[in-house]
């Protein structure tokens, strides 16, 4: 029985046979039984560490209604970061673990600090300007290649001629990072932002996949999300030719082999942490022809690496690109088995192309929706996800900072945790705005999302809905799940201890 | 059968046996047919202007597609306001039968400039400051009356020695206006909107309440609903004694019989409009004997004016105020036939005393909610809501100006509408925010709440809506639906002979 709605039989109750009290408590544990978690029960550890997260949400909360200019749980990310980090709450959260992300783009996962301190330090990175004037990073010395219609400068040496170095890296970590004080400002359009947004994937991305800087980049993604309580990530990648110092290129299927090389040791070395897959990401907006040469690329890669590579999706701007029905001749070329993971309904538009695809991911049978935030709007999908249990994976800060939704209290999110439509918190592109792993994102399900009286149930079926909701196989599910539990016992034990409040 | 969702009868669909493109058209009707207006059947006539209609919507939305700049359905309506002026919607929209508006505060329902080009003008009006620093308005001498602090000018006078008499009335409109070209800057939270807003109503109030300023401005109130083509309107009135130039009060019943006079004249004057009622509204941060005054006051005034005071209300800030459970005791002393019309989840709040507003206003068996923001996170009263036909109050323009919503993309009402449920769209404080009648609410209605290829349906079911929800009595309601029907017509032929476009 997969009824959205449970009947209104506890507001029927005459008030003169119920009385008020009751019939009034009958709708509020009603509803509280119905949400995500709502029906999870905790053990008597479990209970106190609740009532301990409890205290301090609730303390957090109010301090935030009493002063609407400290509400962190309703400002923008980046007005609300200063105070989240130095929330009791945050601490909680990123000492929790969270499971798996299950969206995350690989060029954007890593935090533009690192980037900066770190890949900009490397021998021979080069810095031109493109046809639109936008910053372009490099390892690669011919123009051609990465589209650059003005010379190359090194970056070193730029750094080192300039008045003040650090100064020049802020200003170069602001070519991949969306970060203002005054958001509202700067960013006063959806255009605005998505511009700004896919440009620093084009200032990046080539930089990212010279085999030196693309190992240890990625090495730090799992790092970042180990450091972060994450214990598996489903990766969407968009793959590029590799190439070396020397000028050699390699095929993406090296990409893919670099990747499954470093996710093993990374492994190796932390038995704690599961590893990531990764899931092919193409432009949404090829032609045909090249969307039929994607589709090949991807059944020969899946075809060398079965259990690595475990997906497909299309990015983008999905306002601006194709829609998904555009795509279906060139998607109906895949193998039946494929499993979909489509970026769907990221828009606030109604009944447009963007939010149809909402319906097209589901007639094509999608495993996740990545988004969905324009869902809510379409009774019937969201009924039809429920049933058929494909998760949702919400993006809040991702949403809230390319200008979908303001005060994080009106994301979507929050009604599809009220209906126990399957979610997953996932980051999206946390490096660009700021944010580093998962845990930011967690802030805002818990604090804005859910109703101000939810707690550790939630929490917890969040972390677990994400192993459920995952593309690993049923027995890696059990290794799983066993991992997520044994870390969540630790968890529990750690907060009792008093190690983190 | 009173389901919110449709079952997935046609998702379930296999492929194999309708085909994709059967299966998604499926879908797509089912869910227009599902939505407000998804099931009435237009004329020849009717579906000739629809199309005409279609064809202005669909332009410029593809206007604001291309150009988010210029996108009115997604801006502040601050920002919007020049572009709507210019809208063929919205001049199609002005000439629209729309029906009643069913919540509207008195105080706030004219155009500022009309205040203060005719009610700043009435011999006598003084000005005065209170202990907040806020300007307060008045006819009257004695200062203890209106709480004011410092000495009184007269507003003539201060007007003649100003540099700039038309400056000095700009200024004084701001006193009664948030209008701002930066909303985003000048109110960055909702307690900085609430307490400008608040402090208007005690800037006014007072000078609305002398007898010549009442009767003048209540008939203005009645030619701007008027002229904007509606039809019939429900008053919520903070009822206070009257005053004159000699200093003779009148009780509350007086200000009362006024309106009834005024009403009775002006429905003379114009035998197509139906008239108002009105809705008696107390301060919701009342204590309990405060409260029990008030219900007994209401009471003396209903068995006065049993059809023309219709319901009972509570008002001011929810957030702030006490929830209604704190007052039940005194509510439970209202006539069991007592109509309540009252506010509840006016909040961004997530079970929070505002939005648990919403239960309460359920159990006391309301007759329509007003505002329901919040509504949408409560699965199981959407439902009771929708089970029970109790209209929800939308005022679009009121929640985003104050500060509830900022693309009106993510107004909740859009998903009311996807699902029927029963819903009026209301202008709430128009005279407050630069807005006049209720076309600028019914603009974002259709433009930003209601899918891109919805039209006159909605627009239609709108408008009867508010005649079916509203409380006349089913007499009333009949000679009002062959009105509305009769300027439907009208407005239809018009369209036809090309007056509208």
């Amino acid at each position: 029985q997969a009824r959205l709605y449970l009947n209104t039989y506890a507001l029927n109750l005459s008030l003169i046979s119920v009385g008020y009290e009751k019939a009034r408590q009958a709708v509020l544990s009603a509803e509280e039984q119905l949400m995500t978690g709502g029906r999870i029960s905790l053990s008597s550890d479990e209970a106190k560490v609740d009532d301990l997260f409890m205290q301090y949400k609730l303390g957090e909360l109010a301090q935030g209604f009493r002063n609407a200019e400290q509400n962190a749980a309703a400002m923008h990310f980046f007005k609300a970061k200063p105070l989240i980090d130095r929330s009791a709450v945050f601490r909680f959260l990123q000492q929790m673990p969270k499971g798996a992300v299950l969206h995350l783009h690989n060029s954007a996962a890593v935090s533009s600090k690192w980037v900066v301190q770190n890949m900009s330090y490397m021998p021979g990175m080069l810095r031109c300007t493109d046809a639109q004037g936008r910053s372009r990073l490099t390892f690669r010395r011919a123009a051609k290649q990465h589209g650059c219609s003005s010379q190359y400068v090194q970056v070193a040496e730029e750094r080192r001629n300039s008045i003040d170095p650090a100064l020049y890296d802020e200003n170069l970590e602001r070519l991949f990072n969306l970060y203002t004080p005054v958001p509202e400002l700067e960013y006063p359009t959806i255009t605005a932002v998505w511009n700004r947004f896919q440009g620093m994937f084009d200032t990046l991305t080539e930089a990212i996949y010279y085999l030196p800087a693309f190992r240890a980049y990625h090495w730090q993604l799992l790092e970042e999300l180990f450091n972060d309580n994450v214990m598996y990530a489903e990766l969407r990648v968009g793959l590029h030719e590799l190439y070396d110092a020397s000028g050699r290129t390699f095929p993406k299927e090296q990409a893919v082999r670099e990747l499954l090389q470093l996710n093993e040791k990374f492994v190796r070395l932390h038995p704690n942490f599961l590893g990531i897959k990764l899931i092919h990401a193409v432009w949404r907006g090829a032609d045909e022809q090249k969307m039929r040469q994607n589709v090949a690329e991807f059944k020969l890669l899946q075809s060398i690496f079965p259990d690595f590579l475990v997906g497909f999706d299309l990015v983008g701007q999905e306002d601006k690109g194709k829609p998904l029905y555009e795509q279906i001749s060139a998607l109906k070329e895949l193998p039946s088995n494929t499993r979909l993971f489509l970026h769907a309904g990221e828009t606030n538009w109604y009944s447009a192309s963007t939010d149809i695809n909402l319906l097209d991911a589901l007639l094509l049978n999608a495993t996740r929706i990545g988004h969905g935030f324009a869902l809510v709007k379409h009774p019937i999908l969201m009924n039809a996800v429920k049933t058929r249990q494909i998760a949702v994976e919400l993006n809040p800060i991702s949403n809230q900072v390319l200008h979908l939704v303001w005060d994080m209290r009106n994301h979507p999110g929050a009604q599809y945790m009220a209906l126990d439509i399957p979610v997953v918190i996932c980051n999206d592109d946390p490096g660009f705005w700021n944010a580093k792993g998962l845990s930011y994102d967690f802030y805002y399900a818990i604090m804005s999302l859910a109703p101000n009286n939810a707690g550790l149930r939630v929490l917890k079926s969040l972390a677990f809905n994400s192993v459920r909701y995952s593309a690993l196989t049923e027995m890696e599910k059990q290794k799983a799940y066993k991992l997520l539990e044994y870390s969540w016992a630790r968890f529990i034990e750690k907060v009792l201890q008093g190690k983190v409040f």
